[in-house]
């Protein structure tokens, strides 16, 4: 099956480039709100799983063990820029669990953000896994697994009792079957599977409304939700789409980006729950799909709605300031 | 019409994202070695073109005239990294006009190569025009107007002498009329034409061989591939694509890659000209076909072939250095 065209790139009156992708949005109780392209193909959600790779640490009550403020939450469930503010709440999370720099097994990056990385460049520093744009969520599993009194060392690996209860939330959530047939690693060397679209969208689903969970998994959901809906800087950064959008839409719209083209979802009010991916892994489609999901979905003020369609279709400058295309929903997008 | 898979990304044993694409090979003498794909669609050449773009600059003897070396003209051909070596070949170019840095319209940007990038932040400077990856295009322009005796401002505007010139040149080694309908602005603000990639193809075949082309122009279009081959730091940088392809074949094959996923190259030992996009703008895409069309149409030593089977199928490695997955040709390439 091949799916639809959903996202164009303009130049000039020209159609430079063109995304493919599939699209799910699933209801809490699992029906179908719309299914556009192959959905059913196995896709890994990679970041985009990050507030649900969160819960058992929210969940078993650890995260208020250890006193994990809403930023700190917020950050666990982030792919943040590396800015200086991201690496002091990962660091604070370790030390609230006693445990250091060291112990972070994500891998060292340069920080994702432009501005972040050139002023740690001219600091004369040198990045640590703090930088790392997992490093929040790795600090979860940290404190998860201490909290766990299990010894957090090789908390990345799919036997470590940490990932095993995260593992077990994703199952839980999204009904797919994650075994070794279908995983992966992660950029930041933790285990990833693939699952068909509708099952992610009917875990956000559930984690948006607290549908079919337990007391303890709807009160963590909303807590997740919650805390990036309060600290949405902390979830990405400077000038991000998932931050933008959070600042002005709250909890009525949680997304999370995904490295290769995915994009996750819930619309609390709705009920949904929502899913994607850019065929290619183009980051710059799978957000101008989940901006266009929004403006058709959620009814938005005036403010929210141009806010939204500015990140729906954003303008393309050169390096003089001069508006050289677009990038836009495609005729084949919801029409 | 669908263009078919020509690049998979795999994760684990699935494929994780796919890129579709199109290609054409075309011979000197205008027959069709290869059409994969939908290649009427017209194809914004962006930088891929450079090399033909610099043509006016050495078919007129202005190269000649302001004495530019082998190293200038290599830069004139370039989407560089902005590494030093780059930024002071340009401003030398410059100089041999008698013009400064402020006469560059290309527009500033921090250097696209990231330890550039870093290096320069990490001295507390700023980039300047010099860093900006066109940079020794726009010299070479600049270069083009004065030896015209031509003012050089507003150079990048479709109407001035140098586009004219340049336009002029592009027409006829494509074939392709180059008319505001099918123009837009580049990312350095000159004009670019979107055309069939067959016509693309049989631009570079001539450019490879000299055949259909004045005698100046076979002369001038030899010494730019010769400056290329001599210098392939020059055209890119460190660690990419083009440099490290032309390192090891010279004057064999003539690359160049355009933003949005597109590549041209000439065979000359075959008579070949090539073009292809990835139709979502994917650069690793593009450098996987160009890589693979490297493979399959040019004799190569054990050597050369380990070389070039490094860049069509390049490992993925997360951050702690773990093999995560590949990219490679699909099976719809080149059967």
């Amino acid at each position: 099956m091949d799916n639809p065209f959903l996202v164009e790139v303009t130049r000039g009156n020209l159609v430079e480039s063109r995304h493919r992708g599939s699209i799910a949005v699933i209801d809490a109780d699992g029906s179908t709100v719309l299914s556009l392209g192959d959905v059913e193909r196995r896709v890994f959600p990679r970041s985009a799983v990050k507030a649900l790779q969160a819960m058992p640490l929210v969940e078993t009550g650890i995260a208020d063990k250890y006193g994990l403020t809403d930023e700190e939450i917020a950050l666990a469930c982030a792919s943040h820029s590396g800015e200086p503010e991201h690496a002091a709440v990962a660091e604070a999370m370790l030390a609230k669990a006693g445990k250091e720099v060291a112990c972070l097994e994500c891998g060292v990056h340069w920080p994702m953000g432009e501005a972040a990385n050139r002023a740690l460049a001219a600091q004369g520093q040198q990045p640590s896994a703090l930088h790392n744009n997992c490093s929040g969520k790795h600090a979860g599993f940290i404190c998860l697994a201490c909290g766990m009194a299990e010894d957090p060392k090789g908390y990345v690996t799919a036997g470590h009792p940490v990932q095993r209860a995260v593992r077990a939330s994703l199952e839980d959530l999204t009904g797919a079957s994650h075994t070794d047939e279908v995983g992966g690693i992660d950029g930041c060397s933790i285990p990833t599977y693939a699952i068909p679209l509708p099952a992610l969208a009917f875990g956000f689903a559930k984690f948006g409304t607290g549908v079919g969970m337990s007391r303890e998994g709807q009160i963590a959901a909303q807590r997740i939700r919650r805390a990036v809906a309060r600290h949405p800087f902390m979830v990405a950064g400077t000038g991000r789409f998932d931050t933008k959008l959070m600042e002005i839409l709250g909890e009525r719209a949680f997304v999370k980006v995904g490295a290769e083209g995915v994009y996750c979802a819930a619309f609390p009010e709705l009920g949904y729950g929502v899913a994607l991916k850019a065929d290619d892994g183009g980051v710059r489609a799978a957000e101008a799909m989940m901006a266009g999901l929004v403006l058709h979905y959620l009814p938005l003020s005036d403010n929210e709605r141009a806010t939204v369609e500015a990140l729906a279709q954003p303008v393309l400058k050169n390096w003089n300031g001069i508006e050289v295309g677009r990038i836009r929903t495609a005729p084949d997008f919801l029409q």
